[in-house]
């Protein structure tokens, strides 16, 4: 079972493939690859933030992103840390590959 | 509308990741690694043909493999030149995630 916020080592590869695997996600992380942590409503913020909540919670889960309340809000930050750890370079090809593919379309 | 064999030009990163984003899926992949064209039955000879047909389906469709009539199989290659074209390196990174990610479970 996947569960919210997994620690490193029980970060699994398919959960962040299957949770990179969506256009609008590969975004959320192209924004956050900069290091930033970010209230969810500046993220993508021509996207609806109903449409979002469902996204931030498949990011979380698979060990993607971190998500801390503050205030009536939450902040979200990459795990970069956590995923270079754990798969060194893949965040890195990711970011690249969906620059490309960002480009191409 | 993801297609059957799409063509190099239309290989869609997210419908790659989400193809990916599976653990029979992962180690298919690592298997057809070595550039070798396989029988299907002979990928992973330990799993049910049955249990494997939609996998190739959704290998083929995301554009990560090579399906290949021959009498009444089917031949299976990973399409290394196409993804390593659009998405340079970014094949070898998750292999090498696959690699880490098979032994630490």
């Amino acid at each position: 079972m996947i569960t919210a916020h997994p620690e490193r080592t029980r970060i699994q590869l398919a959960n962040v493939l299957t949770a990179l695997g969506n256009p609008l996600r590969l975004r959320i992380v192209r924004v956050l690859a900069d290091g930033s942590e970010r209230r969810c409503g500046s993220v993508l913020p021509e996207v609806a933030k109903s449409n979002l909540t469902h996204h931030w919670r498949v990011l979380r889960d698979a060990g993607v992103i971190w998500q801390r309340p503050s205030g009536r809000e939450l902040l979200l930050s990459l795990r970069r840390e956590d995923l270079d750890a754990r798969f060194p370079g893949l965040l890195d090809s990711l970011l690249e590959a969906a620059r490309r593919d960002e480009a191409a379309n």
